[in-house]
């Protein structure tokens, strides 16, 4: 290990097993197992920021931006990923968004009313709301989806080395689609104060964070080596954009990068394969009809999968 | 300023006046002037962690672990706040719990069924939902509750200030009560990087915070000086917590402290004046039946502050 930079041993030996993690490790392998005798693929959607605690008694963490729109809304599409044969295991972070209940978020008080003994949803919400929650208990009666929380950017990594090695008994039927958003820094836990920082004394808080070592590299050649895995790369400077992706594809030799801006992500996509650069638009007219562009995200994905399987 | 605390009048030169600020001010102000025709008290419970943004183009951020229970069952409190004579500026984290709503954040999909044409909230349901939806109908109707969201820091103390001030009209019927968890430190706008802070380098992150300059003082001095202020003390270590309470009410001159700490705060927390420390406890069996503590925290308020008002 050097001063700045530990490697995937290191950083599971410095940090502790989460809380249940047995119990989560046994429902993704039941789940698993139950999916493989069917013969269904099953594609692990990550989904969510991962938060890094700057104390031990964690009262502030690093945190980022991501509230699971992208994830939350690929392991829904009804007519994809759900009705194509695939269970989800959606791996996400606690209290950001997750699939069906998505919808519901906003102003849901308002969406109800008191009808003489019971509880109902306005008029006007009903229809697609009635959809939304067919879709749901057909998802459930099907036992197709599977919600696994994380927190912390330690529970995150945890989990998803343990859901990898979990996916590589269905080998290539296994789709990685790792969508959360994970930090690239941390603070080793002997590095960490115990108690809340305490701002009296009149200094500027200095915090020195270090890099989480690249786990798609052990994912890719350890842990799932068989599977179909998608990375995402998020940046704010559209002129380094595809070089990462291309970059990323070449350390790591996974399958493919979807690659987006902070301010475009939910309009305008690349997919990047070593060979390939396939631009994915959303345009303004289809965003207004309600429809988005993980949708085709999932198809161009989907279709890219089965030729894997079959080659 | 020196190189490590900015006093309140550089924070706020610092920061740019928040989105849809003018609008949210507006309606702050117009409420205050409705109720105190009234003769109604109005209460500001702030609620939730403050963000602090690492880059400009904001992709990681500074929080903390509130998500709101504190402030958003306070704000609600049917038998207190807003039965009291209150109306309530809920000025919250957006996507943090709010009052009314966060009875009904866990499985909601799973509280609803199709029944014919309609969308209905399950038998086992209906009853607790129901009284939580007619006080939600009754508070609307009087228009006793007004939500105001923030994000950031700079969002949260330009709001603060706004409130503050707007509340000072109504004198001694004004009571702040400061839950939201507020960050002690954040990075000046002319030091933070614009893009993604990249990950490729090989070396340690370094980040230098500056102190947050102590809102609590003009606060108390200048924008509403004749307001109840009641702020709130969470720490990790209970041997610092009392003395921390009550040197903030030697520092800035409020009336009161709520203290309490990270692992208990649900079920003890100490009511802190310059005269008196009032231990508040829930038990078990309080808890077991879904009783919560702010229901003793604010009463105990509701009567000093109309013991404050009568003096």
């Amino acid at each position: 290990m050097s001063a700045t930079s530990a490697n995937k041993d290191d950083f599971f030996a410095q940090t502790a097993v989460p809380e249940r993690f047995s119990e989560k490790y046994e429902l993704m392998k039941e789940f698993v197992s139950k999916h493989r005798a069917i013969g269904n693929r099953v594609v692990l959607v990550s989904s969510g920021g991962t938060t890094v605690p700057l104390e031990s008694r964690t009262v502030r963490f690093i945190d980022n931006f991501s509230i699971g729109t992208r994830g939350s809304a690929s392991a829904e599409y009804p007519l994809y990923f759900l009705q194509h044969g695939y269970a989800v295991i959606f791996l996400y972070r606690l209290r950001s968004l997750e699939p069906y209940s998505r919808h519901l978020q906003r102003r849901l008080m308002d969406m109800l009313e008191v009808k003489g003994d019971s509880v109902t949803v306005k008029h006007d919400h009903t229809s697609s709301l009635k959809s939304i929650l067919q879709q749901y208990e057909g998802v459930k009666a099907k036992d197709l989806l599977l919600s696994i929380d994380f927190t912390s950017l330690a529970e995150y990594l945890h989990l998803l080395r343990a859901s990898a090695q979990i996916l590589n008994a269905i080998h290539s039927k296994a789709l990685l689609y790792l969508a959360a958003a994970v930090s690239d820094f941390y603070i080793p836990k002997h590095e960490m104060p115990e108690h809340k920082i305490q701002s009296s004394t009149d200094k500027p808080l200095q915090l020195s964070l270090q890099l989480v070592p690249k786990m798609l590299k052990p994912l890719v050649k350890e842990w799932a080596p068989d599977a179909f895995v998608v990375s995402f790369k998020l940046e704010t400077d559209r002129n380094i954009l595809i070089k990462k992706a291309l970059s990323a594809l070449d350390k790591y030799q996974h399958q493919v990068v979807i690659a987006n801006l902070l301010d475009t992500r939910k309009y305008e996509v690349v997919l990047v394969t070593k060979e390939t650069e396939k631009p994915i638009l959303l345009s303004k007219e289809d965003s207004d009809k309600g429809l988005e562009i993980e949708e085709e995200i999932v198809k161009q994905l989907i279709a890219r999968h089965k030729h894997f399987i079959e080659s």
